[in-house]
């Protein structure tokens, strides 16, 4: 996606061998009209599957959901959360993530009620790296015997293996752009 | 308003005499509809203050935020993080927040050249009970220098102090809805 690979060229940042810097326009400060048409080229490749609501995770990857939910007619989104609340439910689905950037394992934790049994559901995020954010939802979908027709990803790290991964396990996967790796301190883009 | 008064209605929750529950349509499930229409209300209701961005906190905030920065011509949303991460820049504003909702003390921080010195910034929330996210985002505008011409939020806690408090120091605070208390069990809103 054109103005997405223009955006990581401008702002997007390397730091060491393997992690990106892209907060300047979509995970802390956020570039709203951009996010709407990531969001509108997402729901353009998803279309014919048909979603019946939209999973993501907290934080950075709800405004990506909210704007392919948008153009996808007003779906509804759940985000799964990373800490429990004082007014959660007792009837939750459960699955361990180890999130790349934080060094860190996180549950993440949705109402099974929000994923009703045998929904169609599309996952979107901003980021995909080793997929263990994706391999956490698709783990909260079996547990509520949800259909997971797809996964929208922003920026893909097509240098580690979480995308060929889920492709390779038959799951319809499309990113916005692919970061294919990191030379002389510089991102490399995959072609549109 | 009215969609989110029937919302809150329909779908709100008392949880003992002071939590209140909406994560079917608000902080947990988005019902998208009805975040544009939020965001489109807020915008009207700021259009004047003339912002130059809007900020937020993760996770919830980042919703309704969106929306209303859409409203508004696409204005950039900073989010504020409750989590430090590998990539953070050394240059951050902080503040520590106590969490009603979560009962313990987070520190919310914002890379500084996100909120430029001078801007003029709209802070939204989802929720507003005792004001220490307000206060908390309040204190990183301080720290940058930025100008806070509003605070936007979709539902406020009226039997809290927060809203009060915050006018009192003679800011310009929006919010949606009201709850004024909680009777035998059921949310009681003030009229529009």
């Amino acid at each position: 996606m054109r103005e997405l690979r223009e955006a990581i060229t401008r702002y997007g940042q390397a730091i060491g061998n393997d992690i990106i810097k892209v907060d300047m326009f979509l995970n802390h400060r956020i570039d709203t009209g951009l996010l709407f048409k990531m969001g509108e080229e997402l729901a353009s490749r998803f279309r014919e599957e048909k979603p019946d609501l939209i999973l993501t995770v907290e934080a950075s990857g709800i405004a990506l959901a909210l704007t392919t939910a948008r153009a996808m007619g007003d779906l509804p989104v759940v985000f799964a959360k990373k800490t429990a609340t004082v007014v959660q439910s007792p009837d939750v689905a459960e699955a361990k993530v180890y999130s790349f950037t934080h060094k860190r394992e996180n549950v993440i934790r949705v109402d099974k009620k929000y994923l009703p049994q045998g929904s169609r559901v599309l996952i979107i995020d901003d980021f995909l790296a080793d997929g263990q954010a994706c391999h956490g939802m698709m783990a909260l979908c079996a547990q509520t015997a949800c259909t997971i027709v797809g996964i929208g990803i922003g920026i893909e790290k097509g240098f580690m293996q979480g995308g060929n991964n889920l492709r390779s396990m038959g799951i319809k996967l499309s990113s916005l752009a692919v970061i294919t790796g990191i030379e002389d301190g510089k991102l490399v883009l995959a072609d549109d």
